[in-house]
C-alpha cells in the first residue's frame, strides 16, 4: 500500500499527514509531493523524517491512493494522472466535485456513493462538510424541504497567508499601529465581518463558496429538490466554522427528537444546554474530529422548522480527516484496487 | 428646554452627548445624570464642560426631556419619576419597550406612534433597530410574512467592559500569553463566535437578545403575524453590528426594485456592488448614523424571498443617533409639553 499526499506541506496537507499517524492509516509507504521549490524539503513522520517530493509523470507511479489538498489547478492536471496510473485519488479541492462521474462523499453520509467510483472521489467543501453531517440523520428521520444557513467561517480554510494576515491585522490594532493594506482578503478582518467567502464569479450575486454549498449539500444528500439559501461570510477565528442553520423539514420533528437524533448518530456531539453556557464554539471544535452541535429548538415562525448551530473543524472534518475516512473506507470495502485505465 | 441625559458616562450615554452636539440639538441646558460614584465628574461640552450629576428628587425636577441610558434597573425606578415630573423620557433600555402604552419608536419607520404618548418612549434593541430601517420600505412595497435572521453582533453593546475583555483576549492570543478567564461573557470572546447575546431566562431555549429582536420587530412593523426566527451571535468585533436576513415578502419583490427602494429610503445607504468588493462592513459602519445595506439578492429557494446583510453602528443608530431622532421629532411636533401627571 503507497499512498501519495499531494499539497503535503499546506495547511490541510499537513493535517492528513498527522490524521493519517492519529489514526494509524495502515500504509507501507507515505509520499509527501508538494511544489518544486518544497521538493527536498523533510517533514516529520513520528520517529522517522519524509521527503518531499515534486510532481512528475515517473514520481506519480505505482500508488495505491493518492489525497490531494493543493488547490483546483493542481487536481485538474494531476489527480487524472494519478487514477491513470492506477491510484484512487481523493481530492479535496472543487475542480471535480460536480463531475456526475465524481462521487462527492462524506463518510458519514454518503458512503455508499463510493461504489462504482472511476479513480476519482471527491472530497466536500468544509462548510457543507459540516452541516451535511448534521443534517443526514434529520434527513432520513424527517426528510428535509428547505435550508437557510449564514456561516462564521474562520481564516485557516484560506491558508497561511490568511491566519498571518489576520494576525498581523490583529496585532496592529491592539498595538495602535496602522493597520498593513488587506492582500489576502479585500477588506480588513481582524475585529470584522465580510459578507464574502471566495469569488463573486461572472456577476453572479453568491459568491463561489455560497454556489459550493447549495449545489455540494444537493449532490451529498441525494436530492435535487432540496431548497437551499446560503450567505457565507468571514469572521475573525482562526480554525473552526460555525453555521446557523434553519431546518425545514418535511415531516414534523421536534427539538427533542432531533437532539435524540444527533445524539445517537456517528461523527456528531450534541452540546446543548444553552442555560448553563454549554454550545458549541469554534475555539471548542478546532482540534476535533465531531462535528459540534447546539442551540436546537423550534423556529417559532414556522412548525416544521428548526434551528441548529453547527460547529466544526474546517481543516480536520471540513477537510482532512474526512479525506483520510474516505480513505479508510475505500480500504476496508475493497475499493482501492483497479486495473489502470486503457 | 432643559434635557437630561442619565447614564452619560457610559458607551451610550456618551454617545447622545456627542449625537446631540454633533446635530447642534437646540436645549437650553443639557444635566448628565449617572452614578453616585461618577457624580462630580466633568465632560466635555464644546467650549465649555458639563458636571455629572446623581439622581434624586430634587436634581429631577424641570426638565423636558430625559435620554436614558443606563440600565433596565435605572429606568425601572427613574424614568416613571422623570416622567411624572413633566419631561418625556426616552429610554434606551428593555425595561418598558414592550408596555402596551409606550411607544417603540424608530424615527424612519413608526415616528407616528409618538402620538399620544404617556410620557415614556422607548428606544428598540440594537440589532432589531437597524434591521426594521432596512425592511420599512420592503414592508410598505411588498409586505412582509416571514423573517430568519442570524446576527454577527459586536461586543461594545455590552459596555466598556467587554470592549476591554475582547482587547485583553486578543492581545494574549497575539502575544502567544495565557487568556484571562473571561468575565463579561462566558466563553472566550476573541477569535472566537458565541452564539449566546444575554441571557437564557427561565429555561427559555432562545436568548433575552433573541425574544427582544422577534417581539419588538413586530410592535415597531405593527405585525402580529408577522413570522420571525432569530439568532443572535456575538463575535469579535469592537463596534457594528452586521445581519443575515432572510425576507420572505407577501408580494413579489425583484432585487433590483429591492435595491431602488431601500437606495430612496431615508436613513438607509445601500453599498451593493459585490463584484468590486463592495458591500457593508462593521468596521465601515462604525462612527456612521446610516444603515448600510448589501448582498441584496434573491433567495434561490423560495421565489418571494430575499437576502440582505444589514449592518449598523450598534452605538449610534442603533441606540445614542435613534434616541436623539425621536427628541427631535418630539420637539418638532410639539409632543414635548405635557402637563405633569395628576
Amino acid at each position: 500500500m503507497r499512498v501519495a499526499v499531494v499539497g503535503a506541506t499546506g495547511a490541510v496537507g499537513s493535517t492528513i499527514l498527522g490524521v493519517m499517524r492519529e489514526r494509524s492509516f495502515a500504509a507501507d509507504e507515505v509520499v509527501p509531493f508538494a511544489s518544486e521549490r518544497s521538493a527536498g524539503r523533510r517533514i516529520d513522520w513520528g520517529e522517522t523524517e519524509l521527503e518531499v517530493r515534486a510532481l512528475g509523470e515517473e514520481a506519480i507511479q505505482g500508488f495505491d491512493l493518492a489525497l490531494f489538498s493543493a488547490g483546483s489547478h493542481t487536481s485538474e492536471e494531476w489527480v487524472p494522472r494519478f487514477a491513470a496510473a492506477g491510484a484512487v485519488a481523493v481530492d479535496n479541492s472543487s475542480f471535480w466535485r460536480m463531475s456526475d462521474d465524481v462521487p462527492l462523499v462524506v463518510s458519514e453520509v454518503n458512503p455508499g456513493a463510493l461504489d462504482g467510483h472511476k479513480g476519482i472521489v471527491a472530497n466536500p467543501n468544509c462548510s457543507t462538510m459540516q452541516m451535511v453531517v448534521a443534517l443526514k440523520p434529520i434527513l432520513d428521520a424527517a426528510g428535509i424541504e428547505r435550508l437557510v444557513v449564514s456561516t462564521y467561517q474562520s481564516v485557516s480554510g484560506t491558508g497561511q497567508r490568511a491566519v498571518e494576515e489576520l494576525h498581523d491585522q490583529a496585532q496592529a490594532v491592539i498595538e495602535a499601529k496602522e493597520l498593513p493594506a488587506p492582500a489576502v482578503y479585500p477588506h480588513q478582518i481582524a475585529f470584522n465581518a465580510l459578507p464574502q467567502v471566495e469569488t463573486f464569479k461572472d456577476g453572479d450575486d453568491y459568491t463561489t463558496e455560497e454556489r459550493k454549498m447549495m449545489a455540494e449539500t444537493r449532490k451529498i444528500l441525494g436530492s435535487d429538490e432540496l431548497g437551499i439559501s446560503a450567505t457565507c461570510v468571514r469572521i475573525p477565528v482562526y480554525t473552526g466554522h460555525s453555521e446557523s442553520v434553519n431546518v425545514q423539514t418535511r415531516d414534523p420533528l421536534s427539538p427533542e427528537e432531533c437532539r435524540k437524533l444527533l445524539s445517537a448518530a456517528p461523527g456528531i456531539r450534541v452540546i446543548d444546554d444553552p442555560g448553563n453556557g454549554l454550545y458549541p464554539t469554534a475555539v471548542d471544535a478546532a482540534g476535533q474530529d465531531d462535528v459540534l452541535v447546539g442551540r436546537i429548538r423550534r423556529d417559532p415562525s414556522h412548525d416544521r422548522c428548526l434551528n441548529l448551530w453547527v460547529v466544526g473543524d474546517n481543516l480536520r472534518k471540513g477537510a482532512a480527516t474526512n479525506a483520510v475516512q474516505v480513505a479508510e473506507l475505500l480500504k476496508v470495502r475493497g475499493l482501492l484496487r483497479r486495473a489502470p485505465a486503457n
